[in-house]
């Protein structure tokens, strides 16, 4: 039996226990929690099939009761003996994707970069939409490119066409770009006819992980009138390894901003489900940007009510992005067309100048909330390499 | 043993033999193929546990050689005596909806549609945005909320603002619609990093279904920009209950309309892929509009090649939707938005005056195509009711 050892300052503590699934040299993926430096076989601590599964997607249907009692016993487990082989290093396991993603949903939650992306795509029009402070925008991404961290990513190609350009090119994309977001997972669904009102939030939320959206600008802004964005985003979405259960981050919640004007009543409701998770994002290295979460607009719980209020089924495994974090300073953008201003404005960048993503970049975002024993609890990383684009 | 009839004028014949999923009372969801006014039982008839499955997706991952074979051996099969066991009336049996679906990408392939959308909906500008005629714009739209023909329609709620109104109010729907679309079903993805070339098409594609893109167009017109349709779309999308396999349709390629300017060569292929299918819908048992396929602007094997060219996965049972199909004429318009001029020209439903749909309404497509034969072969339709919101 291993007394499994948690440093005084670890971002994994018993306030946190995330769920991620794992796999040993020539073992099968499945089911385990983070604990300070190691990773709890939980299909082997527990001795339950529904952690043997390769997704969380079993364990997530089942509900919150059951979410609730199982993080209860795995506190007391993991706080006394732990069965030797149900141990091992984080450094020892390879991360697979968590979650079998169902539908995924992007959001646009931030007022600074919808603003912000407003007056870089649409210079000579009111930044932000009329429609953006009466409902949470967003549109639905592609779920079979969503990838966990640690994934290289190819650099996109696509039809590119600047405005001083008569005609569109084909080519890999010359302004591959980043977005830092939060994920949010559903676990419990609702049918076809129903909704989920944002009281109801904790009930069907299983729990969060970081997200990169990975956004090819050139063939974004050529692409996306008048139906949305799409293979400007559809070859890759990026969440780190580690869900952060809801419970987890109840020292984290806060009110949003006041928002004005007051929503309609389905997008309202007595709990704060604001956040407060400040994230990191590194090049190369460099940390070049710190984006705040606690100063998103919409709240993941109106998302999910808005998601849902017109009878849309929400379904185990469905992923919604909050849409990139900026805050209002520079050096809180969440996206490099932000933080260099659609490339007028380079960042240093591990000693050099830098507008958009070079092949070989590595980019890590990472994020950290406020814990219920009075520390920090981290969600890790969401981290990968871009690797140049295929050329047939 | 059973010879099934077929009769003379039958849409279903042995050079159609589209695939389902049916059951009859207390029996499991499994696959069958539709002959006549019979549907033959393949796990029965053909003794294989992949035609047990409870939707197509295992028998499509297989690709296209086994297509190849087992449609010859139905064909075989179907000509001569069949066990009585493996044989149902049509009118015996409930159908379910066909596949899993994986990822949904709504298209806008209709030159007619996407001039009449544009009119209607940004009557101060151009009714064709400078990207349309060089790329297949296109969308993801909610795979959770796919529905077989036959389910029920609620009508949706959500969030309407009139150019008119000062401000955005809460409640059903007040300008209800159909897209009369045709689905193209992937069978044999791609890989993330992969792509699929038009030429390409029929190793990847299984076959097609008649669809209705369900369209709450006050909901979509005040939350479209700048991301696209979300939920006045996500609530619910239709599909016919039969696979018309790829193989039936060879006898209905086409050229597609010239396209000038000539596509970039990524868009570009030897064959032909469009399709000569005649569709019909009925607006309470009044047919009000015949949307001609055959002039659709971009064909499925381009939109599916858009679709991977920047490296996005194709996975079995992804399903794409042309857009709406209107032809040149008023009584050809595929939407009723259009047919009805965003409701400023009524038209004629059984002796009442309609612009939009009123609860009660039924709505069913069908479709035709030329068969191998000399004949016609049938989509069968996709028809649903539409029931008043829910009021909590």
């Amino acid at each position: 039996m291993t007394v499994i050892p948690i440093p005084a300052d670890s971002l994994f503590g018993v306030d946190n226990l995330p769920y991620g699934v794992f796999s040993t040299d020539g073992t099968p993926a499945r089911v385990g929690v983070r604990v300070g430096d190691h990773v709890v076989d939980l299909a082997a601590a527990l001795d339950d099939a529904v952690f043997a599964e390769p997704t969380l997607n079993a364990f997530m249907a089942e509900g919150r009761a059951r979410w609730d009692a199982v993080r209860a016993r795995i506190a007391d487990l993991v706080t006394g003996d732990v069965a030797d082989d149900a141990v091992h290093a984080v450094t020892d396991v390879t991360m697979h994707l968590p979650i079998a993603v169902a539908d995924y949903v992007d959001f646009y939650a931030s007022e600074n970069h919808a603003s912000n992306l407003g007056r870089l795509f649409r210079p000579d029009a009111e930044p932000l939409m009329p429609n953006w402070k009466h409902l949470p925008v967003g549109y639905h991404g592609r779920s079979s490119t969503v990838v966990v961290s640690g994934t290289d990513i190819v650099r996109p190609s696509g039809q590119r066409k600047a405005p001083t350009d008569a005609e569109p090119t084909f080519g890999p994309s010359l302004r591959l770009d980043i977005e830092a977001e939060m994920g949010f997972i559903v676990g419990a669904g609702s049918p076809m006819g129903g909704s989920i009102a944002p009281d109801e939030f904790a009930d069907h939320c299983f729990g969060a992980v970081i997200l990169n959206d990975w956004s090819a600008r050139d063939i974004q802004a050529w692409e996306y009138v008048p139906l949305g964005p799409n293979l400007g985003k559809s070859f890759a979405t990026s969440i780190s390894a580690w869900v952060v259960p809801l419970q987890a981050l109840e020292a984290a919640r806060v009110p949003t901003p006041a928002q004005d004007p007051t929503p309609l009543p389905y997008l309202r409701g007595d709990q704060d489900w604001g956040l407060d998770i400040d994230l990191a994002v590194e090049w190369n290295g460099d940390t070049v940007t710190r984006p705040p979460y606690a100063g998103m607009y919409w709240s993941p719980a109106q998302m999910l009510a808005h998601t849902t209020v017109n009878g849309a089924a929400a379904s185990t495994g469905d992923l919604f992005g909050s849409g990139t974090i900026s805050g209002t300073e520079k050096n809180q953008r969440g996206a490099f067309i932000e933080l260099t201003w659609g490339g007028a404005e380079p960042v240093d960048v591990a000693g050099e100048q830098r507008t958009f993503i070079v092949d070989g970049d590595e980019i890590a975002i990472s994020a950290t909330a406020p814990g219920a024993n009075g520390g920090r609890i981290g969600f890790g990383e969401v981290r990968a390499r871009v690797l140049p684009a295929h050329t047939d």
